[in-house]
């Protein structure tokens, strides 16, 4: 079956729908992608890829309830804030971050009210920044990620243990060498927190899946990752942060949105990416820091602060040639038809 | 005499306009909804009822000087935030927060100057929301009422005491066993507190006083108050913070927006309503534990920010119909003449 | 050599451009201004007037290189918030904040990076703010100093001592009694801290800096410095926060801003400005409060978000006229033009 048609399809659309908005987590308008993500998160724990399904599905469903643009809710674009702020609210509040823990009813009803504020949010954000053709990135998941986790630590009926993830650099030794799992483990570790997987194989299959849509995609994830980590050692942040990927899935966003999805890849471009990347590094280490007393965790925060920073900030500059997000689809699509517009 | 005619009166007029003010606290630009509004404050502390014409006098006062539209003083717009502004700085320097003091003359002078920069902030906001259609709501009470109060607790001159009055949920019992008066002086204080009236009386006054002019709007203070006091519930919050009202009162003020107000009343945006009523709930626990540690109180923030991503974002939706904040004037009017073009 | 002649000039106009640039820091569109306030920043120390040089060069080469608007460039308006960036990154990492410490190479890299950001944070927020005709003011440096500073304090390979300065008044003793040098230090100190040199001899020469270029602004500058002292002191501020400029360095920048510049100067306007001043001082001493626990000096924020709340909110009072960024000069100019329309 034609996979175009499966999108249209009256009843199986949505199956469809909700697996683009698991892949448009990593920019990936493909249900393959989406397929190949749950098969990482399953990889490493059937809860998360359970409750990941759960928030794009209310997330979409909410779009559609509302009647929502049916364009925006076939790209999968209502779902994944949903499965993201799914993912984050279990993963803060189970025992175990690397497996999380089955939602008890009251989770599952926090959650699915979350997921489907992501929806709103959406659409609320997408106004607001419609004028300026930039997207609204994964803030509404960020924003509704902060407001709720905050609330389930103090209702009886929902049992969050303490954070049983470090949140900030300086909760790592700072004594600990650099060594080669550092890398390997540290940029696969970092494609996998994109989506709260402490499992660096889970990282790689995601990149995988990636690579299914977009070869330039899945490259610039890695160059991310990996110059994220390699801007942590020559600065000397914690080794144990630098393996667990946190530096760097911020760092693998941006290089995501700006290599070549947001902007037409041109040597100048790629040149504005690795500085966003290097940028993001930074400030994922500040705001980690500046929330560690809140106990709040930085989420994809930095990566949308320095991706709408730099995609707004281009429309001043003539040195980069913008895609407005209508039309982004893959960095390799992008290129064509900028080269066809321009030969 | 008509009480239109006295809101164009040229010096009864003022009179008329800061009455109005004070009803847009609860969305009601009606000077004898304002009246019983001043009743029930007077009731509760002859302090509270001084200082909100004080405040709503100078945020009118303000606005007329610096030449603002007409339209807008005359429907009592640059009234609510300082008349809300002028309570918040009289509650929380206060030793007891239930009756307030009368401030000194530094701490007059201080409420002067918050009171005329609401109406700043008010055209500000307003100038920015414009194209979106949203109203600038409590924002410039919030905004002020937050960068002022912190000043306030360094000044020599002005002698604040600790806070008197307990912030967040968490610093109530979490035994209290929840009773009768949980609900019916946890609404009527809910409706109390959207004007720091710890008292339940006086809120039910108020709902009558909503009930005058709008008695759509004066049902959904109700239903906003009492579905926050059932979540709170549910989900286990104390019981002191549901008597109080403090779980209730940003979800009244939700209630009000979105329950008629600035969506027609129709099924759909009921239910959009009360998922708005549930999220500003949890989201005032989850923003004042935020806030605790830096001693700040919520004040209306998270109804503004439910409200405004609602209400932002539904113009995304076609399942709602908005009305515009220029032609919002009450639930019964807006079904009419929604009534009206489509029959 | 005529001075409009080398701002054109192939090779030597970039030297024009960079000068302009930390003119621009007080809105003074002139070498001649920027040779001065180099001169006081050199008087006071090397560090930091080479320091405000870096800063300037990578902000405007940014700019350069990513092909921005050449207007823009050539005002220097791409180099201020480099210049402030380079000096705050240094002022609050080094043992001493007096005279600063020469950085190490990786603080190099940090103050490029961050340099070269505001530059792309500039033109983001020119392009959010131009539908309303506000100007990106200081924010880029703002934000760009608080995210950078965070970061720099948990990498290893940077050095950042406690912070020197205190950053909030009640670091302040509050029994030390006003004299004499609380006023006029205060006053120099308060134009000082604009470019954080803690020495008011080096303020009065960029008061004088001013006057080559503007002689309202500079007679505003020690108008918002004066009457923020004597707001502090009014409502009993510490003196040793007054003396060191503390409340003042806001308030002075407000008062260039509002003074003439972005509003035809009338009597109209000069009260909005004093009222504005007042405003901004309160306000210092509210978020230098609220920062404190987080370690984060107050930068120049709250003249940034006065201004913005009160030149955004001016377009809604017809008793102002406001002057749109582009059209901006100096106070004198304004006025000419706005007689010379007028009669």
């Amino acid at each position: 079956m034609d996979l175009k048609t499966l999108q249209d399809h009256p009843t199986l659309g949505f199956v469809d729908w909700t697996l683009r908005g698991i892949g448009q987590v990593v920019f990936q308008n493909n249900m393959l992608t989406g397929i190949v993500i749950l098969i990482a998160l399953f990889y490493n724990s059937w809860i998360y890829g359970s409750i990941c399904i759960l928030g794009a599905v209310v997330g979409t469903l909410t779009a559609i309830l509302l009647k929502a643009d049916k364009g925006l809710i076939k790209d999968g674009l209502f779902g994944f804030n949903g499965a993201l702020v799914g993912l984050a609210l279990v993963a803060f509040t189970s025992e175990s971050f690397r497996t999380g823990a089955v939602p008890s009813a009251y989770m599952v009803a926090y959650i699915v009210f979350a997921a489907a504020f992501t929806s709103i949010l959406f659409s609320s954000l997408a106004t607001l920044l419609g004028p300026h053709k930039v997207a609204a990135l994964t803030m509404p998941f960020v924003l509704t990620g902060w407001l709720f986790l905050f609330a389930v630590l103090k209702f009886d009926s929902i049992h969050a243990g303490p954070l049983a993830k470090p949140i900030s650099p300086d909760q790592f030794p700072a004594t600990a060498p650099y060594n080669l799992p550092t890398w390997y483990m540290g940029i696969g570790n970092a494609i996998g927190q994109i989506f709260f997987q402490d499992n660096w194989i889970s990282g790689y299959i995601i990149v995988a899946g990636i690579a299914i849509n977009s070869r330039i995609s899945a490259l610039m994830a890695l160059i991310g990752a990996g110059l994220a980590a390699l801007v942590a050692v020559i600065f000397g942040g914690p080794e144990g942060a630098i393996r667990d990927g946190l530096f760097g899935y911020n760092a693998a966003l941006t290089a995501l949105a700006l290599g070549g999805f947001f902007l037409v890849l041109t040597p100048a471009s790629f040149l504005y990416t690795l500085f966003g990347v290097v940028v993001t590094t930074w400030l994922w280490a500040s705001v980690a820091i500046f929330l560690k007393p809140i106990g709040m965790p930085v989420l994809t925060s930095t990566f949308v602060v320095v991706t709408w920073a730099m995609l707004i900030g281009q429309y001043g500059f003539k040195a980069l040639v913008p895609v407005p997000p209508a039309e982004a689809t893959t960095p390799e699509d992008n290129l064509r038809r900028y080269h066809g517009t321009h030969t």
